[in-house]
């Protein structure tokens, strides 16, 4: 708890371009005025939060958290709960689909046990940050202790703090966790106060009936435990799961280091809304990446504010998208430091013509 | 006219994943089936394309493509017109957003004159495909001659074929030409047999006054030419623009070729448009990788069948768009080639859970 209200302490209000510099800048290249659209946004949106305008992206990591859940007892997924073992250890053999991204954007892919099932041993590529042996059936009672929800909270912090000696400089969140779109919707339903059914979707590929059985199962969890919606972490405690308390607290950890935060899917935004709600300074250190095709993600990103940048009917977790988006801020940062002046570059301004 | 019927007899259909190994192959990957959306779709057009399942990219080129347009003589744009120049020299030095996108995502950016205003010199980065020193005034009569055009578009088969030496995998497609908006809008309003008010918007910047002149002088263009809807060739030259026409060529010259463009935003798309109508095997070839701000490419995209892989506001041209649009397609290719399968990372299969 010393971690996690201290990280809350030192959260700062980012100002969108307060001093006005970066568009002033912007006005400046020789284009168009306001012609790379959410490109110069993004721009700003990355020198605000560093408070500097001559920023650079060196050190980029992508952080896949990974979970278990008590609730596959319920059978709320197609996948048995070992693949989210498995993919860990796809994860650090670099066979996975946010592996081949991340190299793609040159960013390092951080695996985190936050809670597997099972026992894992720590290797160059994988972290433990092991806060239960998976969470409890939340169908049957919380998920877990208000305590493992602060301990999983400030796990993510630890991963800031730990990965800030060697450099950070944008983050990516990421998942991994057989069953955890149960949870994240549950999260939905409780933080938006909306009907279950809307927030929930298919996960992995559910049928008809398995999707009833799984809002059957969510509207359960709610019922059995009253989570509160004004307390994000008595929500994560009840219907929440490890990984996505570590992506809460990935969030927060890395707003009081002022580092921006890319946010991949529907998982991964279940613990921005948590991060969010714990402390709204947050939001402004927040991109998110893409919109999922998972039924209830673009209601998250409502809640927050924000547009995805990419809408490509992606839903497979892991970072896939942060990856993405990474890139395209990596490219609008680039643009803000390497573009010429109209004066650099001898381009004549813009003039209205009478013909 | 002999390069481009020689290029026209050999342009195949392309037929999407026509043995369906590509989608065997995303089905043995260890993921949820279909959970990489359009990332999924890119790497079967691009493979299909290639008819390659194991295809790389390796050489990438942007081809941004520079004219002149006679119509600025009506007032149509903000900039003065010797700023098409000063933007190819600002290209050659490295300075402008498509060099900096370019270098983003590990392309070669190739600047040609198709018919700028004033004689410039070839350089290491620069070619001269001049047609025409900028083209002729379409407001009072065509903007070049039915020769010229045809020689705009084998200019840009040329391009290819010269650049096929040193390896070419994928294109994008980028124009640079002060006015070339209003020849754009031009295009779509006859090929796309709608009011010329639908089809025209702001370019760089015009207020509502401008907007006004310039839609009265697209009517003008079009009342004084009575461009054929049905004859591409003659709305092209009518009027069109070298750099459009060049940009019909490298579309045409791509799919001989087997190489997939990525297209930019209104320009590069009315230049397909052209290339589409000459050719419809052209289409399969084209991906669009944004749609712009600029009135009316939404419109064009839908007349081509295509949705846009990025929705970020932009409108700036040079190939900008199609720069981010390379990365992307290069992510779903990698995907194809690198990720492990189910049985390789030895991941269990989906199986219905039963309660």
């Amino acid at each position: 708890m010393k971690l996690l209200k201290q990280t809350l302490r030192h959260i700062e209000e980012v100002v969108i371009d307060s001093r006005g510099d970066i568009r002033t800048r912007f006005k400046a290249f020789a284009i168009p005025s306001g012609s790379l659209g959410r490109l110069e946004e993004l721009a700003m949106i990355y020198a605000s939060i560093k408070g500097d305008l001559n920023c650079e992206i060196k050190h980029k990591k992508i952080f896949t958290l990974a979970g278990d859940h008590g609730v596959v007892a319920e059978g709320v997924s197609v996948f048995p709960q070992q693949v989210t073992e498995q993919m860990v250890q796809n994860f650090i053999a670099g066979g996975a689909a946010i592996n081949v991204l991340a190299r793609c954007v040159g960013a390092k892919v951080i695996v985190v046990d936050c809670g597997v099932a099972s026992h894992l041993e720590t290797k160059q590529c994988l972290k433990i940050k092991k806060v239960g042996l998976g969470t409890r059936n939340m169908a049957k009672g919380p998920a877990m202790s208000r305590e493992d929800a602060i301990r999983s909270i400030e796990a993510g912090i630890e991963l800031i703090e730990e990965e800030l000696q060697e450099g950070l400089d944008i983050i990516g969140t990421g998942d991994m966790g057989i069953g955890n779109t149960t949870p994240s919707s549950a999260i939905l339903a409780v933080m938006g106060k909306m009907d279950v059914d809307v927030a929930t979707g298919r996960g992995t590929g559910l049928d008809d009936e398995m999707l009833q059985r799984k809002i059957s199962v969510i509207k359960k969890a709610i019922d059995v435990n009253q989570p509160n919606p004004n307390d994000p972490i008595d929500v994560l405690a009840k219907v929440g799961g490890y990984e996505i308390g570590g992506i809460a607290g990935l969030c927060l950890g890395a707003a009081r280091y002022r580092i921006p935060v890319i946010l991949d899917g529907f998982i991964s935004t279940a613990g921005a809304l948590i991060a969010n709600a714990i402390e709204p300074k947050v939001n402004n250190y927040l991109i998110a990446s893409h919109v999922s095709a998972e039924n209830g993600h673009r209601i998250m990103l409502k809640l927050l504010n924000k547009v995805p940048l990419l809408d490509l009917n992606m839903r497979l977790g892991e970072g896939t998208g942060a990856a993405l988006g990474i890139g395209l801020v990596e490219a609008a940062v680039k643009l803000l430091n390497e573009m010429a002046t109209f004066h650099e570059a001898g381009v004549s301004e813009p003039v209205p013509v009478q013909p």
